[in-house]
């Protein structure tokens, strides 16, 4: 097969990178996204886009069914969302809690949000509200750089540590040296991890649990990849393994359950927050100050997700209640659907390892990390910046890690997500091309 | 025809009352409809339900329709809607401003949310940070009572005027003595309003726009109920008379367009802020500290509306695209549908004044007030929390002015939604019953 010689034109290439109001190398997705368009349509070339971070899947048929059947034969269409949530997805949602996080949890406590996006920004404003002083939210780094943007908007603070320096024990100690300040009111991170695929292990779950209960801090879950550390298969309803949590080991916890990658679900913006019974039930006089109420689960609710959007779409929160239900009946294996990101990045860190890239953060307490929606990217001698903008010319567009606020400079995020296997041998000719033109020279 | 009996039986109301964790006068709309479903459920009776602020008529096919292309046809339920908001329904809001406000406005000036309530909370955050200082927020009263909580969750200040002692030069003159003081960043107001049906005259729009310009005050005008006020038709596309806007007499206005109301499709939790294309295209170095961003029109969007749910559900957005471009054309009248509302209305109040009830607030600038989605009531010697109590034994459920931030202490709101013609004369016969048992004394 004859693929597109690389590299492309030079000076259009070029011509569009300058013509970015920022260096390409630190410029948003979206500018990305922009210059690779418009290269794309100069030259009818096609690129290996790893800028995003979106789903490349198709939402179920099980979904919209779901959709229809509330808005058509429920006519639910002109009836306000209770306050709280349909009853059908805070159920469907404890199921699945119970079926693949062998998690058990009262339905009040699943409260649903327009994304994780909303669960993320009513999460983090009630973390940093619940006690006075206690208004700095700390973050597991790198990551969605959003959330850092829902701090600012609360006008709270915030602070950082990266889990390249920090795994294990350095990670627990670490955490504990800045909780013992006192003025953390909440913790984030993800895990699977946006943008390095890293996993928490179960031991450093229950360190991080251990240090939010006695520390007093809220641990924010962000779980948009729940279930997706493709080494163990969490996918059977009921029987172990159970995807881990922090769950376990603390009462100060909220779960980020997000439909846009586990379930492709991302055009609807529909999420749930699960909110750990004991928080729920605590009560706060601070918190009152801005969320009008003391009552802590009640605060979530409203005025949280109510006083920002009047609750959730009807459809969407009963599409993905259907979704749950299938999965958790065992009639829907979303992590059997979703390992095809496993493939596509297995096949595609091949493609670069095997042309003098490595990965950056490339091991889980020395195991190797999970095949999934992301992984991180360097060439020997290059900047993040640099190799964003040389492999522009050889028709493969991504991002830097410090985008994402990591602390390697010469890092980049690799999402596969619009990278079918069919591809891989395009994007491995244009890595051989690349290699081939930018040698590494002996250290 | 027989109706049943009023008063109910007096224990089985009272003891529900006493259930109630607070005096049922001042009870929420939420308190007040536990106690009456009870009620209902205890005796076997239907009330007139007159608490709630909800659509009482159907969602139009039209939605549905641009709901199922855009998910089944398109397949835009995996796709992250952009944060602009879709191309379609900018257009559409657009096209609908010009045919019905005769408003001609750059489509990218048009920014879909999750319902007004999004576009109330990021609008009220973006008016208190634009200039450092003017970080109050005023309101027209009696409101909407959310868009206060969103003022505290903001951690912004808020200062009150009531339309009941102010309409006309005293509205005028009260406002400019208020923004005088240079702390008020944000007004905002509903006409028409929200709960006493009051509608703003042009003139009043005209200086009220013409302060905010001179004291640089965002005009956020609340346009849930746009065009219903019945006394005029505003229905006809590019024809006058057109529904009356602030956006004629300032460039410092937002209009928040709802779908709820106007549309019946509260359930779907979706609006669309239209902001003045000067406004939008304004820098505010203040503004950057907590919306990162230093131009208006952006805060909105990213990360207004980006940072809080990453934009707005797909289906909801086409479906709205589809109502508008359909009323534009002229193939769907909303103003026709939801004109119901006001022939309920004047039902609805005859058989109140008929019967000793008056009117609360009761004209704008010496015009009786429309007929549409609310009215306020009061009767002689009694308050309005006695009032709310009273009526439930005669089976009549409201809540107070008070709770919309009323100064009139003997006043409650009744919505007419949820109360077809053909029940009007079962009010009747239970408020004559009512007004037997309560003897007006003559003064």
């Amino acid at each position: 097969m004859a693929f597109t010689p690389v590299p492309f034109d030079a000076k259009v290439v070029a011509s569009r990178i300058s013509e970015c109001p920022m260096p390409i190398g630190i410029a948003s997705i979206r500018e990305v996204n922009k210059v690779v368009n418009l290269i794309e349509q100069d030259l009818g070339v096609r690129y290996i886009r790893m800028e995003f971070g979106i789903p490349g899947l198709s939402l179920s048929p099980i979904a919209l069914d779901g959709e229809k059947e509330a808005l058509v034969e429920h006519q639910l269409g002109s009836v306000y969302p209770s306050f709280e949530g349909a009853p059908e997805l805070k159920q469907a949602t404890a199921d699945f809690c119970h079926a693949f996080l062998n998690l058990k949890i009262d339905p009040k406590c699943c409260i649903p949000t327009n994304g994780a996006m909303q669960g993320g920004f009513v999460s983090i404003g009630v973390a940093g509200n619940i006690t006075a002083g206690k208004d700095t939210i700390l973050f597991l780094m790198p990551g969605f750089p959003v959330n850092q943007m829902q701090v600012r908007l609360w006008g709270l603070k915030m602070d950082t540590l990266d889990l390249y320096d920090h795994r294990g024990e350095a990670l627990l100690q670490a955490l504990e040296n800045r909780f013992a300040k006192g003025d953390v009111g909440g913790l984030l991170w993800s895990s699977p991890n946006n943008p390095t695929w890293v996993c928490l292990k179960e031991e450093e779950l229950q360190g991080i649990g251990e240090l939010c209960t006695k520390y007093d801090v809220m641990a924010i879950e962000d779980y948009a990849y729940l279930g997706m550390d493709f080494r163990q298969n969490y996918g059977v309803p009921y029987k172990p393994p159970y995807a881990p949590t922090v769950a376990h080991y603390t009462d100060n916890y909220v779960i980020l359950i997000s439909g846009s990658k586990m379930f492709s679900y991302a055009g609807q913006r529909i999420g749930v927050m699960v909110i750990s019974p004991a928080y729920f039930e605590r009560t706060s006089a601070h918190l009152k100050q801005r969320f009008i109420v003391d009552n802590v689960g009640y605060s979530f609710i409203h005025p949280g997700v109510y006083a920002t959007t009047a609750g959730v779409s009807q459809g969407a929160q009963h599409g993905l209640a259907a979704l749950l239900r299938a999965s958790v009946a065992g009639e829907y294996d979303f992590l059997k659907v979703t390992r095809e990101y496993a493939d596509r990045a297995a096949a595609m860190k091949k493609a670069f390892l095997d042309n003098g890239f490595q990965l950056v953060y490339d091991n889980d307490l020395g195991e190797p990390l999970a095949d999934g929606f992301y992984f991180t990217l360097s060439y020997p001698n290059m900047t993040g910046p640099e190799l964003v903008e040389k492999l522009l010319y050889y028709g493969v567009s991504a991002i830097t890690l410090k985008t994402a606020g990591s602390v390697r400079e010469e890092g980049i995020r690799a999402c596969v997500s619009l990278t079918p296997v069919d591809r891989v041998d395009e994007l491995a000719y244009r890595m051989q091309q690349f290699h081939a033109d930018h040698p590494v020279e002996s250290q």
